[in-house]
């Protein structure tokens, strides 16, 4: 027997979670899922750009949101693997492990995936000395040498984490200037044990069991750099996977899902929040992310009680 | 001489203090004037649905985001009147009580002002018992009898508040049923202090220099219901004379601003965000708020910079 509910928000970071805190508080019978709670909040260091918290770890307001989410009377549950989804009757069914769950309407909330570098040695050294998450391994490098790759706020902020445990930090990036916010730049540049390499882009990365050095090139010239770890922060695709084979969910030519002013998509019943979304002017924030969560939750709401919306 | 910034925002509640909070990360020198840190949300008597805060007054809240905005880097000044607003060789001056201010650009995050009833003794009895804010009279009520008028989240959240305190509290609505959330709808039918009195309209406010009743037309019925405070929770107009007075900022047919989807104005050099606006598909919240704010920062950065956005 599957377990019906109101609504099914697929994804647990801050937009699924803004998501379900509504939708329960509307008194409808609520189910989030999600692989991490938080989302990819779990694996952010520090947060200090959500307004109310002036500096908070990832993990602990992730903590909190799915903690207010479970407080306002909404299910929340950790899932391995959304196997199967379908429309059937006018509603949808959730095939999530081994169990099944129903519902009227649908909220896609699953966020965005690591973009990869695609060089020789990432995949096979991957948890091995390579990582997409600072928060999750970088206490691992304690006293030891590790490279960032990127040049925005994710590879800054990493960097910057690195550089507490580590004995250096390579920050390698592909310009010849850092694009994060101006107070990140900063303290980036004014850190002693980040050593920054503009100009340059990651060929290989080099090891067998662990990895042992990434080779670079920096305008034509190429250079090899002893590291213990290597980060790759270089971005995240919008994780439209499941909802384009399983839905006919429309995506346009950024890999989103084209959401409407209200949230919903072109699939009837089906709305969409967060960093998955073509909403927000394209600003991937979590104070972004909620707002979307609150907009698609009334609409779902709205579509439920068939008022118009 | 005018003290010179790179951005003013005007307004200092969840839309403006996030706009103060990413200016200030983006390097921007940044100066928030509002009349009150938080606006409506100062008023409120406590928040339950922005992820992260279970439960909070909203005074809390709202000083938490002040502080957060002023930990950034931004100055946030709290002012008694905005006595004009210039722009004059691409840039804006902006006369606040006796001092005056330059900006490159403004962000507008003015919110909304409270919806007025028009009835007789409502404004003359203003401060004497009549009341748009119960978290700031509220607590003056202790044991007395209070009336609240309106149906919707607003009122009922003001009349569980004013439950805890007063002896009854009359809870004065024109429809046949609350349109208040599931949540807090049955919270407020099941809380014995308060009698629900529908398909009703305020016709006038009596007392001299208090108020001593309030009359009432329920269905061609006519009754005066003895009560020492009224709180009026019927909306909100958005807060668009100042800038219709002095910039030629485009309205909407409901007087919000019509803001494109990076929050640009219809006035170079202005963006605008929060509840003064049409985004975010007209609904309200913090959570929307927020992420307005963040855009219309975010948007007025790369308009500073020259950067196309």
């Amino acid at each position: 027997m599957s377990k019906k509910y109101d609504i099914i928000v697929l994804g647990a970071g801050p937009a699924g979670l803004c998501s379900g805190i509504y939708c329960a508080r509307y008194g409808l019978n609520t189910l989030v899922i999600g692989k991490e709670p938080g989302g990819m909040v779990s694996e952010t260091s520090v947060v200090e750009n959500y307004p109310g918290f002036e500096s908070i770890t990832g993990a602990e307001l992730a903590k909190k949101m799915q903690n207010h989410a479970r407080a306002s009377g909404s299910d929340v549950l950790i899932y391995k693997n959304i196997t199967e989804l379908r429309k059937r009757d006018g509603s949808f069914e959730v095939c999530v492990d081994n169990d099944k769950f129903l519902a009227k309407t649908l909220i896609i909330a699953l966020g965005t995936e690591r973009r990869k570098l695609n060089i020789s040695g990432e995949k096979e050294l991957s948890g091995k000395g390579v990582s997409y998450c600072v928060t999750c391994d970088g206490p691992l490098y304690k006293d030891k040498t590790t490279a960032v790759i990127g040049g925005r706020n994710a590879a800054v902020t990493a960097a910057l984490f690195l550089a507490k445990k580590c004995k250096k930090v390579y920050l390698i990036y592909r310009r010849n200037k850092l694009r994060s916010d101006k107070i990140l730049t900063e303290r980036v540049v004014n850190e002693k044990r980040i050593e920054i390499i503009y100009n340059s882009n990651p060929l290989l990365i080099n090891g067998n069991n662990a990895v042992e050095s990434i080779a670079i090139d920096q305008k034509g010239n190429k250079k090899d750099l002893k590291v213990d770890g290597v980060f790759i922060e270089i971005g995240a695709v919008p994780a439209t996977e499941l909802v384009t084979k399983f839905l006919k969910i429309k995506i346009n030519g950024n890999g989103q899902i084209d959401v409407n002013p209200n949230m919903s998509t072109n699939v009837e019943g089906v709305f969409a929040a967060g960093d998955i979304t073509n909403g927000s002017n394209n600003l991937w924030q979590i104070s972004t992310a909620v707002g979307e969560g609150a907009i698609a939750a009334n609409s779902a709401f709205k579509y439920i009680k068939g008022i118009k919306y």
